[in-house]
């Protein structure tokens, strides 16, 4: 094989997974000894269908969401043996499978062989998030309680917009990034739009190549404590600028966001964009 | 005083709040000895704003509904005694008060002084309500989980659209109530829509004058029959001429339903239709 990353390696095939899942009750995506995530359940029907592993099927995931934070379109990528693959020759399909294995707080709406080249992580171009939060004067919704901040003072939405503006673009977001082992907290933030829906609820919606650890709920924070007038457009910037986790705002409850998209190149430049990635930072210190 | 419902009768006033619920933790509306019920807590709620009562000031609700049905805008009425109202003459408004002391799970969205004649439940016009179900084929949201219903097999929603105008109208609809004291089972269904949304769920919504005893779990039963093909829009035709329980279909799961919308008459009207109201039914068999 002269590919780096390629769908078949060593006769392993490729599955990308695309699901959503409810994060109240899961400490988060990644793996921890005796915690209920959503990598150790995916894990856990993977080898229920596939048999047992000592690697997870070498499962990766697009965006390492925290505990309490919700996806609707998560993806991860799972290698299976040709061996293991007569495990579902017969019988359902695998998409059926998963789904009456797994908890209802997670279910798969697609899985499918990868395209060659196909690594979850590091051929994302982009991962998006929504954060949802209902100020005092909105009507509040308890069917959507689980999935929307409730917070007791108006919100300015176009003061927020406005500061958000300060932070698109390419910049060292370390004053929003918790640290995490070591390297670059550069992150190109491509857009932020802040929307008031027809419901009332406020919707800020984020997109960037990639995330570093609590980046979003950081952002969200600066932007909410301008939406209160508890800070300016400018003092944002100058907080950017500071590069430092002193000058940051509160970071906002983890229940109001869901990681809404994760973005693809055209299939093939997979293979490409996971080497620049690659290239571009360690994998140590990413959280996307 | 002459009109036979007035907003001041004996020195009381009467109020309309408009609140939203989320079902789930409710052992339904209704007041019942020992239950967590909305009644109950709303009643706890006024009861530490304006003092205890022995009639928990009188309210009256337009829809009851049963454990595990959602309210995205339930209408209640209370009445207040002109001595009691000294007691929010100062400080937050009602509705600050309400939603500070009301559990999460209860929003009251609007709380006023309610226009002459008012009553909740007898000057209604009609109840609307909607069912959601997510079918086979369809992306599930864990985050819509709580109220949506999850249905393994694959659900025709044009048949059951078919079906389901086989019922519109005035009819009897004693196979689709289920007993409660004495009275009539005669409703108008208005109209059921059966859309499938953007999202890939099924959406059933109802409206009537009002609705008996699980009336509208006992139709979306039904309708989910036909859907999946084992019934047809005839048998459904025929079970209704049969007024009798025993053709009933299966009462979907109450997860599903949501109280929509409460329609009123004008207000000069209020008065006149709570009278007609009553003198067409008597209010022990009604449900709503």
């Amino acid at each position: 094989m002269n590919q780096p990353v390629d769908h078949e390696v060593d006769g392993l095939i490729r599955f990308k997974a695309q699901l959503s899942y409810h994060g109240g009750n899961f400490n988060g995506y990644a793996k921890q000894p005796g915690m209920r995530t959503v990598h150790a359940e995916f894990a856990k029907a993977l080898t229920t269908v596939f048999g047992a592993t000592d690697d997870d099927f070498g499962m990766r995931v697009a965006g390492r969401t925290d505990a309490g934070v919700h996806a609707l379109a998560q993806v991860l990528h799972f290698d299976i043996s040709s061996q293991r693959m007569k495990r579902i020759e017969r019988g359902p399909d695998l998409l059926s499978r998963l789904n009456s294995l797994l908890p209802a707080d997670i279910r798969v709406f697609k899985v499918d062989v990868a395209p060659p080249g196909f690594d979850a992580r590091f051929s994302a171009l982009f991962r998006q998030y929504r954060y949802r939060v209902s100020d005092y004067d909105t009507q509040r919704n308890p069917l959507e309680a689980d999935f929307t901040l409730w917070h007791t003072r108006p919100l300015d939405a176009f003061a927020m917009q406005g500061a958000a503006l300060e932070l698109v673009g390419l910049h060292d977001f370390a004053t929003f990034c918790r640290p995490r082992d070591f390297g670059t907290t550069i992150r190109e933030l491509r857009e932020v739009r802040v929307v008031r829906t027809e419901s009332g609820v406020i919707e800020i919606w984020l997109t960037a190549d990639a995330f570093c650890h609590n980046m979003v709920r950081a952002i969200v924070g600066a932007l909410m404590a301008v939406g209160q007038g508890l800070a300016t457009a400018a003092e944002v910037a100058t907080v950017l600028a500071a590069r430092s986790r002193e000058d940051m705002f509160k970071v906002v409850a983890p229940k109001g966001l869901t990681l809404m998209q994760i973005g693809y190149p055209a299939d093939e430049l997979l293979a490409q964009q996971a080497v620049i990635t690659k290239v571009q930072r360690s994998s140590a210190n990413f959280d996307e």
